[in-house]
């Protein structure tokens, strides 16, 4: 469980960071670089609860709200040498997408969805922050034309309802389908992966 | 029933078809695509659940989940030659439009909401799928700018409302006020009808 | 409880024409004029109910939704004229800010939901109709950018909270810490204040 909390808060000062750096591009000012934190840190499993009808966690637990707070002042501080834990921080990030992609998963299989459905919420969960940033960022979705993740969240997704029906523990399907994530991002951005691109070569720039 | 669902499952198809070639001419990516399909054809009801509180069509019943990811494929497969087909598309999206506002009146209705947060819900459930997607392709929603059909669904959503306190049975006033929704569209396609230009003509160009 | 009333269509109407005005310059149609106004008016407020799950307040009482059509109308017709109403807008505006601020708040503290998150309802309401209108009009949210008043909200939020600790009665607690809002935004407009920048001096132009 700790371990399971300590990820989730990597994760969330990583999502948080990428949010405020997306907002310093675009020079909002200090009000603006929170909510951007905030919004990518928490906004896909906001989205996820809104449709589950669920209750929104950030709202009872605000142990969040005070990490994404914290992690916004420092790296504000810091912003300059951000580039040196880049690394870190892109590991975080996996990690955390990693950890939502399960964790949406398992909350549309506790809501008794459809497969299909269970996997759009694990990948809504891990990615829907990032596309309400872009969105109040003025730009269109990263993740809509450079797919870096959703493909690693959509296969992480199917490989944990697939390893449910085996006798493997559900801790244990976690870990690996949380693998299977992280592996398939690394991967995708360590080979320049992508998918295949809709568009003739030429007119590709 | 089941002509319901056929006439239902056309105006999905359609929709997801139009949020496509949006997605296309922003040469977004195959993930991208899917979305705005998905967005464009099932983001309307959505927001009317969500404001209703009620659940969510297509977390339940994946019929449309499957039935837009069909209609995706294939469209992306032939998508140059989608131009023979267009009148056939426009047809689609009409009846879609049309069966969307009478279904959103009477969820309305049955929620017990005053008449013109009907007329709304209605409008909302036909036109904010294509809000949704304008909006994630960094557009200004194109029915705030030149409407298109907007004011055919008030118009149907209105009659609607009028003739179920006549003594017409309620199948019957479905279709009278979806063939409004339909004539008016294509009415105002066919003689370029549209709103009142706020504007002065010098201007507009 | 009804000057509340009257100041609550006061700021509904401050809202709703400052929705039409960022609609016309944006040259919309009638249609998406209208729509701005009502989503610059209602928003916030219904992001918050959203959030809360609680029943969403236009729906049901169809007072504001009147009062904006009526608003957008009258501010349609003297269009050419609202500057010389541009310091009552201003004057309503920063009410319908302070009173929205001290209603999200209370919703929050009804909810039994944590200080920080009553705080962030209340901002929420008062300035996310504002944040939906700009992304609806393609521009990024102004308040993100040149911050106007979230921190007014922000301020009167905590005193709120603050003084339902002492021995004052709801009622003076409410009008003391909307008054903490109205000021301090009177005060940061009249003196240009601002939030610190986070931009060296010779980027900022």
């Amino acid at each position: 469980m700790s371990i399971i909390l300590l990820l989730d808060i990597l994760g969330t000062i990583s999502f948080s960071i990428s949010g405020m750096l997306t907002a310093l591009k675009k020079r909002l000012d200090l009000f603006g670089v929170f909510i951007i934190a905030f919004v990518t840190a928490l906004g896909g499993g906001t989205l996820r609860d809104l449709l589950l009808d669920a209750p929104i966690g950030w709202m009872f637990d605000v142990t969040y709200v005070y990490v994404i707070i914290a992690a916004a002042i420092v790296a504000l501080i810091f912003r300059k040498k951000l580039g040196y834990v880049r690394k870190s921080l892109f590991l975080f990030d996996t990690i955390g997408i990693a950890l939502y992609t399960v964790v949406g998963v398992q909350k549309g299989l506790d809501a008794q969805l459809p497969a299909i459905i269970c996997i759009a919420l694990g990948t809504m969960s891990a990615s829907f922050g990032g596309v309400i940033r872009d969105i109040l960022c003025n730009e269109i979705p990263i993740i809509f034309r450079k797919e870096i993740y959703a493909t690693a969240c959509i296969l992480g997704a199917g490989v944990y309802l697939l390893l449910l029906k085996t006798d493997l523990s559900v801790d244990l399907v976690m870990v690996f389908s949380g693998l299977v994530v992280i592996v398939v991002r690394v991967l995708a951005v360590r080979f320049k992966l992508s998918l295949p691109s809709l568009y003739p070569k030429e007119e590709n720039n």
